[in-house]
């Protein structure tokens, strides 16, 4: 067709490619872009109101559908907005096509007031891009970056304005649909195999990526009931699969010394699709690296690997047979008393429906909160894979883009909340299925934590001040329907219990605030 | 003292020479700093709850203190988070200290879940950097980043973990105290020293940096009333001042077509710290560079350059004598009638109090608000130098703690609000004499505007509803007051003009949403 754009031909492209899903956050640059989104055949295009909200909901799209969202990010100022939760979702294999405006050819030599080193930026959290030459060829970009996207990687296409504003003839016929396809992990090694005959063997296997989902995660469990082994997940598992009728794998704990007296014994530690554990920070007079001292490290499959798959092989060279995991008890819910993490994850636990999303930036809160769920029903978690907070909101959004059926629960720490609480406007405005929960305790409250880790035990009261997030107190119910979300402040267990139970009784967007003591 | 670590020894280090106040947003490998800001004589620590508000609240301060503010940054996500505000900061050409936290050398090496390349950051936004070696060498990278930023640059100390906690024994003696001194321009050059004997010449001076302020400003209106050249400022100028007794400088419009009209018939244009005028983007079968055909341009002084001296100097050549300026009137308030941005324009404008600091990042609205205000009382104007949005509130709460004595007032575009309205909390927890004015039109109104530039006159509706932001509809008054701001919404010239004059007429923050009628 003579009017059809480079844009509409890589919309078009994408579109015959599989991808469904834009997450917009458009500038002058890229409304073209947006435009062609419209003429795409099932294409939707949902607006986020800053760019970190972009990417997290693209990387929260990916883990659930197992396949690339893209992305519509405006220069390199915009990209810079969206890097933080990009760099999430690289450390959690998250499949995603990012489209990044840039000025047209013509105008890049000017030194206008938004230039910038777009390729620089995308340097920072990918390894694949594409800079489109002209609008023939940035079909052939896109489709390319789905087949990059679809191995666990953020694959990014820069379109100079030009290309998007000239004439472009055909599209491009996709090399290969939208799908997550994690290059295989090496065949079994020797060691790994000899590991069921060594005498007094203590091991761990260690599951990262997909290790914590399906097949694999049901390989593990196989594994772990035939020999005996522990499995452990890594501290921030971009997806794990959790709750009845599936394998309890224990976090390995966020500070060091739980870490190593969780690992403390363990002779034999296999990485499948995790890589060996380390501190998240480094500590005076502290090691970084968790393995045991003496501890041999083998790997099943390395991070970004097929882990699932060679579970499974590893499950079938041992012979495990299958297993099935009795119930397990939920712990009884409380009814009445202060509202702690401890409590809310009773009652969350007990009340949480068949194939709930978690989204959890519960922070130091999560840790309380977290193991109440292996007797909940069956459901997946996704956590902060890179530590870059402000994660938590927008992951959520994408998680109910992409499984609308399901409810998505948010375990969101308010320090985190207020980097991209702007998750909140989307959800309301695509109407999606989400109850955010906000862990407010008003402080960094790990920071107080760690400041006593760094050795400053009686901190000046003014650096505390720094730390604390009650002057003024954020009112997290008059902000969430400030941006069209109805929510409730609860400050103690009945509350809370009512609150909770009325949101999963019914779909659509809500918002509780835990209301919980300061630390 | 035996039990200063580098941290103390750095923040010692800075306060001595000169400079007060930190932006921070901490995590764990920062809060030696902090607890250092504490130590450090009449140091200020300001909290801000996201680093986009960090940067740009540090940004505030430099244009107005016209010495850097130091930030406290959480490695490369941190800074990435700030990077946007960063941009504009560097267009600004804006001193400030960044130190960013950075892991502990030993730490570096085993792919933590926060590590990121922070000099690859650092490099996209400035192009001075130093990574410390040691808590020794700590406090003297500092006071060398002083003395780069006060030439007008963003200067960065990467500071390793280890840094910070290792002990250090003495501070560094500053080399210069904190204080903007740009680079000298080259004298005045023989084809400028000839202008104005040149016959039939239409000489326009392009103002921008510090030919916008004091001496330099008033140095153009001595050349202008002498030799009748037109004084046209840069698009968007980093700070202006303007207002009763001083010259008229109109800004160069955003728009192509309205700043080719203004610049007709220019044969001479000469720069002075403004880069000649190009348009912001591109668009087809247009052109990007706005200098007349055949008009011939002249550097008077470089972007970055010390332009104000330069015009002095100009000014002396031409034994232009001094000038007063007379007093012009202001336009009358409405009284009634539809709430529009030129009804405000005039309300404002007429009842700003002395020495009033704008911080405009009003996009659409403020091409009408903005001239009303060459008849209000003696002000400074700053605006969205590198049109990286979500500037403005930030910008207002750095420049409230500049200048404490006078009165802020943020022209705020909902849209670009939406980015940083964190900056809202830190002006109720500082209580900053902050008056917040949203301009809530309820869309990316440039946006609708610039997709007809682009060629799509009828847009497919559902394109236009990704540039509209009213579904939901954002309650700016209670988001405010959910962040410790109290504020009013007006949908009237009665209730709006009854609103600014109380917040002009008392002290503190105040935000007033003013309902414009969506484009």
């Amino acid at each position: 067709m003579s009017d059809q754009n480079g844009a509409d031909a890589l919309l078009k492209s994408l579109a015959s490619a599989g991808v469904e899903v834009c997450f917009a956050n458009p500038g002058t640059s890229e409304l073209l872009l947006l435009d062609a989104m419209q003429k795409a055949p099932d294409f939707r295009a949902v607006l986020c109101l800053f760019e970190g909200v972009v990417s997290g909901a693209a990387d929260g799209y990916g883990r659930m559908a197992e396949k690339p969202a893209a992305t519509l990010l405006h220069l390199g100022s915009g990209f810079s907005n969206s890097m933080a939760n990009l760099h999430n979702a690289k450390r959690a294999r998250t499949p995603m096509v990012n489209l990044v405006g840039e000025h047209a050819y013509s105008h890049q030599t000017l030194n206008a007031p938004l230039a910038s080193d777009i390729v620089g930026h995308v340097k920072l959290t990918s390894d694949w891009w594409r800079v489109a030459k002209s609008a023939e060829s940035l079909a052939k970009d896109g489709v390319e970056a789905v087949a990059a996207a679809n191995t666990g990687r953020l694959a990014n296409v820069i379109v100079p304005a030009d290309c998007a504003w000239d004439a472009a003839g055909v599209e491009a016929i996709p090399t290969e649909q939208a799908g997550l396809r994690l290059p295989p992990a090496d065949s079994l090694s020797a060691d790994i195999k000899a590991l069921d005959a060594a005498d007094g063997a203590q091991v761990v296997l260690f599951l990262g990526g997909n290790a914590l989902q399906g097949e694999g995660l049901e390989a593990a469990g196989r594994i772990a009931a035939l020999t005996g082994w522990r499995l452990i997940s890594e501290v921030f598992p971009a997806r794990q699969q959790r709750g009845q009728g599936r394998p309890v794998v224990p976090r390995l704990p966020y500070f060091g010394a739980q870490a190593e007296e969780m690992l403390a014994g363990t002779t034999h530690l296999v990485l499948c699709g995790a890589q060996a554990p380390v501190t998240f920070f480094a500590y005076p007079d502290a090691k970084g690296e968790l393995t045991p001292d003496g501890c041999t490290v083998m790997t099943l499959a390395r991070p970004g690997e097929d882990a699932a798959t060679a579970l499974v092989a590893l499950a079938d060279f041992l012979e495990a047979p299958a297993v099935s995991h009795p119930a397990r008890e939920l712990a009884p819910e409380p009814k009445s008393g202060p509202l702690t993490p401890k409590a809310m994850g009773a009652i969350m636990a007990a009340q949480a429906p068949d194939d709930l999303i978690v989204s959890d930036e519960s922070i130091t809160c999560g840790a309380f909160i977290g193991p109440y769920f292996d007797a909940a029903a069956p459901h997946d978690w996704m956590t902060l894979t890179g530590g870059a907070i402000g994660q938590g909101l927008p992951l959520a959004t994408g998680a109910a883009v992409a499984c609308p059926a399901r409810k998505v629960l948010a375990l969101q720490a308010d320090g985190s909340a207020m980097y991209t609480h702007q998750a909140l406007w989307t959800i309301a405005r695509e109407a999606l299925d989400v109850c955010v929960v906000i862990l407010a305790n008003h402080n960094y409250a790990i920071l107080h934590h760690e400041l006593g880790s760094l050795g400053v035990t009686e901190p000046d009261p003014r650096t505390s001040a720094l730390l604390t997030l009650d002057n003024p107190r954020v009112d997290w119910v008059s902000l969430a329907k400030s941006l069209g979300v109805d929510g409730i402040a609860c400050d103690t267990v009945e509350a809370f219990s009512a609150a909770f139970q009325g949101a999963m009784s019914r779909r659509g967007p809500f918002l509780i605030e835990a209301c919980l003591r300061p630390v």
